[in-house]
């Protein structure tokens, strides 16, 4: 049965949620010192979830009572004991849709951003068979796309037939070789309800996602993107956003409508991996390692929406004012939203960032 | 807007939820020895629920750390901290209706089974409080009953417009003395989307909710009930059920159907409050007391579908052979179901049982 066959679709981020998933951070390789450093980020995200809706919290058996502490005086958090091989909930929990009266969670291929053709680790069995476990203990029924391999961070949905993904990741010889774009856009197309795919040529330099379009644009609602931005030249950021621009500029969305973009700048500073955060990891055999100096692929559009506040990563350091232009220019788009700024170093020296961590449910009032 | 006229409804509790409602045990005055002979009997219920779906625990800010403790093992719980009076989830928590793609929590009045008339205390603003609060943590759109005063233990729904109650309670002058028969059965149909209301006479003796259905009878499945039994016609519930059954057998259900009725046999013998129990309590001020040698209104009826299993209540003592009976009729007529035994003396010891601890509420899918 395919989703849209049978009238699912992905619901735009920003409609209501019944609750987010979120995993706990555990592995060596991308959270260095044991994950103390990014603790407070992730706190900090929980509290900001389970102000506006549930937090169901998938946690290794391993870490159940160091999360349960953690989590102990919030309302609204459910803990699943699930084994994982890293903490991004988006790519490796299901990617909800819905239908009137339904709810399904979709089971991609897991690779870990790759295979064996530049994955970042080996060892990623327990993260591909995290969705079906998670839809069995939430009692949501799966529906398995294997062998389609994708990942949660590489889609965004307007919730009205338009799905919004990279070509430098969706193409890459590490997902689905064998495929062509326009089979690859009709598989999404039918798993996710979509009607039409537009494709941004990229997305944020030396993201080793592949460039996922969670970190580079996303929907503040049908018809309206953000998209990540620089105005200097000689950033290596230029001349991807330029060709995003460019190309968001020539489409129309499934309903046939311009699209209005908002640029939102990235941090005025490189946010670099620093010898100690080098010291605290510890990489696998086979794993993506990291070296000092090197860029991280930081921007403000890996935010995330919760029912009513704007999850917004905040750099620090020499990127203050970044950061609160940031803040200040999404309070300008999403006026009827709180925004919570999230100190979020420690989260994009993991590899990613808040909207990496963290995966929708939609409402029951959303499945209308 | 009435729910019935957008097309809501109750389904049976037979269908599937979502996950269910539960209260932890605290007061005084139901709950002798700080509720400690009661908690390996919720322990239980907790872990057959969480077993099958998730369970929702609420719980008083005092209580919240040692209800932490005690469910820090379990899957699939999510605390939530709410003032109440009491821990009788199944008559102040909503009941919760549900129409293609959306889902509803009703707010009923509740004045403690009965108000000045003949409530079993007098304290129960917090109890009144509970359903709207729960309503806005979960996010779900409230309907507010008020001035109506229900219970949720009041009422049974085959889900297919057949609402069951007992005229002892729903006629008692505690509740909705300036109403007639026929507007009760109205408003119960258009809040719960029923088209006929059955009238048992009565319920169990000694019942001290006046006799709440769901002491008595229950549906298996549409058309299908269980009714409390006794053969003895020297038992003081031998003509209340005999006055039931006779009820049953002669009428027809929303869909014309005549009632398969099968008979679950009460305890043999009779369950009772001891000087050990009445040495527990503290009573307070206006509250209804017990007395040594009371008789409590047990029945095997009081029992609870999860997704999977029948929670059946167990008295033990002299009560073995009813216990062992009551478990293999049940699994005779739930042959789909897992039927778990649970000690429930030190439960009806507080005023209620399982059914009366707990609240469905329907799955996603069950709203179709």
């Amino acid at each position: 049965m395919i989703p849209k066959e049978t009238g699912f679709r992905m619901r735009g981020e920003f409609s209501e949620h019944l609750g987010t998933v979120m995993i706990f951070p555990e592995r060596p390789g991308s959270w260095p010192y044991g994950a103390q450093p990014a603790l407070p980020a992730f706190r900090k995200i929980w509290e900001a979830i389970t102000a506006d809706e549930q937090l169901f919290l998938i946690v290794s058996p391993a870490m159940r009572d160091k999360a349960q502490s953690m989590v102990q005086d919030l309302e609204r958090v459910t803990l699943l004991t699930i084994p994982q091989n890293d903490a991004w909930a988006r790519d490796t929990a299901p990617t909800f849709v819905s239908a009137p009266g339904s709810i399904m969670g979709i089971n991609w291929q897991f690779n870990a951003w790759g295979g064996d053709y530049d994955g970042l680790y080996t060892d990623y069995a327990e993260d591909d068979a995290l969705a079906p476990a998670l839809c069995e203990m939430l009692d949501i029924p799966v529906f398995d796309a294997h062998p389609f391999v994708l990942e949660g961070g590489s889609i965004h949905s307007d919730g009205n037939g338009t799905i919004l993904v990279t070509e430098s990741c969706l193409l890459s010889p590490g997902r689905n070789p064998s495929m062509t774009k326009d089979e690859i856009a009709d598989m999404l197309c039918r798993c996710l309800g979509g009607s039409k795919v537009l494709w941004l040529p990229r997305g944020i330099y030396n993201d080793e996602t592949n460039e996922h379009v969670d970190n580079v644009c996303a929907f503040l609602r049908p018809g309206e993107v953000v998209l990540a931005w620089t105005d200097d030249p000689s950033d290596p950021q230029y001349p991807l956003s330029c060709a995003c621009l460019e190309y968001l500029e020539s489409v129309t969305d499934a309903e046939g409508r311009r699209l209005t973009i908002h640029k939102l700048p990235i941090p005025a500073h490189p946010v670099c991996i620093t010898q100690h955060d080098l010291d605290g990891f510890t990489f696998a055999e086979g794993e993506d390692t990291r070296e000092v100096g090197e860029r991280l692929a930081a921007s403000y559009v890996n935010f995330y929406f919760t029912n009513h506040s704007v999850l917004l990563p905040q750099f620090g350091g020499d990127n203050a004012e970044s950061d609160a232009q940031a803040v200040r220019l999404m309070q300008a788009w999403c006026p009827d939203r709180r925004i919570v700024p999230i100190p979020a170093r420690e989260l994009i020296v993991g590899g990613g960032n808040i909207h990496c961590l963290t995966q929708q449910i939609p409402a029951i009032s959303c499945v209308r």
